[in-house]
């Protein structure tokens, strides 16, 4: 029987790494797994702990598909404290994970055939979507020069008109982040030209000495559509919580796409969520970041020995992505190597760039330093021996 | 600024009720909600248990796309518990609530432009779904004849050929069931002709006397797909948990799309979901639907009293259809009255039927006796007074 076309969706080359790692270790092995995409803790015990009041105190319905209003309230407020951007709670859409929300985004601004324009390297999962979507995803091939962020200037390049772009700061797997003037003037550039912007900022939080870090909340009156998450900064993955802040003209067809396609997220996750934004709930958060900068800094400062000379700059998130093409080895059996050899799991470049990605590995530093100083001993061997 | 036109989905007509409802309930009115398709039971205690002790002991993260090992092995025990059917547990993909699953089943089985058909009167979120997805809608008129079941002679009556086939069994709105033979011949003509068949089984359990109630996971050898949930028989619709059983041609697709769409289902979910298969588990589910039973036994017998001589055969689910328009109103005018002069909330039919859904209402009996008892009450004396 016939499989739709748009099913045909490439696998991640992460998951054979995962399976082998796994594997290994329950054969045995001391396996650090430096590649995936989440932090080593899990929630907050104040958000835990409000789960459990909550799952106490009886039964758990489906809320509204926009999501609780104690929750878009708090994440409202959020954007106050953060960033002093007003943002009324009725332009928040609160998401079954930021995956729930590009799916919903991506289906309120875009139609079949729409082009959609993004990064590459970038996390693969937004081409994927917007493929499965009938859209067309036009890649911008981005390298240091640009800090590996699409720009007005390339934007103008296009040989086609697009209908929108992507773009994540801090970015998935390099770490990249976009200044303020030139998110500034991609909204104004996107907004100009009927051009919806969407802004993944699931990594805002976990930067390292960014003076600014800015939001395209700001921008929403030129159209901009921000996906924001629990994963990381609170490192609430598995709870499958996350955000949309809309434009005006998005919010009634997101509602509605919302109740057909999500009906809601996951009620004792939004509950519990609210916590989040305690005092409490920042503070673990702060705690977590606070790991992450130093297993970064332990990382950077054994570059010259691992030597690792180009890489894309770590402003933020919780990855270094480094070319290892002086291995010789392209990167997919860079990393099958690494772990059958050493029990180092890092994911190959290849799930973010098709073309240059076999020459570029990322590294997960969202464990602890003592984990990254082993990762790296390891490393640094293993490539003597090599 | 476009928004997408796929995105213009027509907002549900009990999205009006629920909020004329809540600002009634604000004002002090005592309102009896029989509009909602929800359990007015949460979780049972074995289940919350179960989550309250996964949050103690720590965190939860990711789980696999396709779902926690140990859920998809309950999963496939059910099968073989309840329908004697021997399904693999990797033909179990543990999905975010239905709603989660109709997405991933309908991106990997239809691509944009296929013909999908569909009876009406039924869930809204079908054609919705498809609708957003690119696929066409086939509307199939179903009436009492039929039990508002699609039967292979409408499909051959079509003057195109289609791609796919969703059934419901039981049904929503109607509550009528597919008998085993019937279900039988749908799977095989849809074998047979390439059509791939989606069947929504998400109130299974939950039904009044029936012989037999088949499930299409026996037709995977044809290519069928079943859609099933822990929101209706588990009263756990907050949480978002549901399932596909796949045919092996749709493992990998979902699989790949559910990594990039949805990541995972979520996970406190998920682990103690599992504790839904317990003895205490199953227990606490035929104690809910005893209650609908009974419920439904009140306002069975109250038919004439209530004039409602024209209603689907509520074989199953929560719900009675009937036909109210003997009253003169339409159904959405009939719904907005009952609710303002006697407060009572049901659902008009045009949610399920845009031709003849405004003679028809849907009433849910998924709370207790005392609250149909009063709600009939009510309708009685407020018909009395029209």
């Amino acid at each position: 029987m016939k499989v739709a076309r748009r099913a045909h969706v490439p696998p991640f080359a992460v998951m054979e790494i995962l399976a082998a790692a796994n594997a290994r270790r329950a054969a045995g092995a001391h396996v650090l797994n430096l590649c995936a995409g989440e932090p080593s803790t899990g929630a907050s015990d104040v958000v835990r702990q409000r789960a459990i009041d909550l799952l106490t105190a009886g039964d758990l319905g489906y809320t509204e598909s926009l999501g609780a209003p104690g929750l878009r309230a708090a994440i409202a407020q959020h954007y106050r404290d953060w960033y002093g951007v007003d943002v009324e709670p009725s332009r928040i859409a609160v998401t079954t994970g930021s995956s729930g929300g590009f799916l919903l985004a991506f289906l309120a601004a875009f139609d079949v055939g729409d082009r959609v324009a993004l990064a590459v390297p970038g996390y693969p999962a937004y081409a994927n979507i917007l493929a499965a979507l009938g859209c067309e995803v036009v890649e911008i091939p981005c390298g240091p020069d640009t800090r590996y962020q699409a720009t007005v200037a390339q934007l103008e390049a296009l040989d086609a008109p697009v209908e929108g772009l992507v773009v994540a700061s801090p970015a998935n797997p390099t770490g990249t982040m976009i200044d303020p003037a030139e998110l500034a003037a991609l909204a104004e550039w996107c907004g100009d030209r009927g051009v919806r912007l969407v802004s993944d900022e699931i990594y805002h939080g976990i930067t390292y000495g960014a003076a600014e870090v800015p939001t395209a909340a700001r921008y929403l009156g030129s159209g901009a559509i921000v996906v924001n998450s629990f994963s990381k900064y609170w490192a609430m993955t598995g709870w499958r919580l996350g955000w949309l802040v809309l434009p005006d003209d998005l919010v009634a067809p997101v509602d509605a796409l919302a109740g057909n396609v999500a009906l809601c997220p996951p009620a004792l996750a939004q509950h519990a969520g609210v916590a989040a934004f305690s005092e409490a709930g920042y503070a673990a958060a702060r705690a977590n970041v606070e790991r992450y900068a130093a297993a970064r800094e332990h990382l950077l400062s054994r570059l010259p020995e691992l030597g690792w000379d180009r890489i894309a700059p770590a402003d933020g998130a919780f990855y270094l992505y480094a070319d290892v093409s002086s291995s010789g080895l392209d990167s997919v059996t860079w990393c099958a190597r690494l772990l059958d050899e050493a029990d180092v799991a890092l994911t190959p470049g290849t799930d973010f760039d098709p073309v240059d990605g076999h020459r570029w590995v990322r590294l997960s530093f969202a464990s602890s330093v003592d984990v990254v100083r082993e990762a790296v001993d390891r490393i640094v061997a293993w490539q003597a021996r090599l």
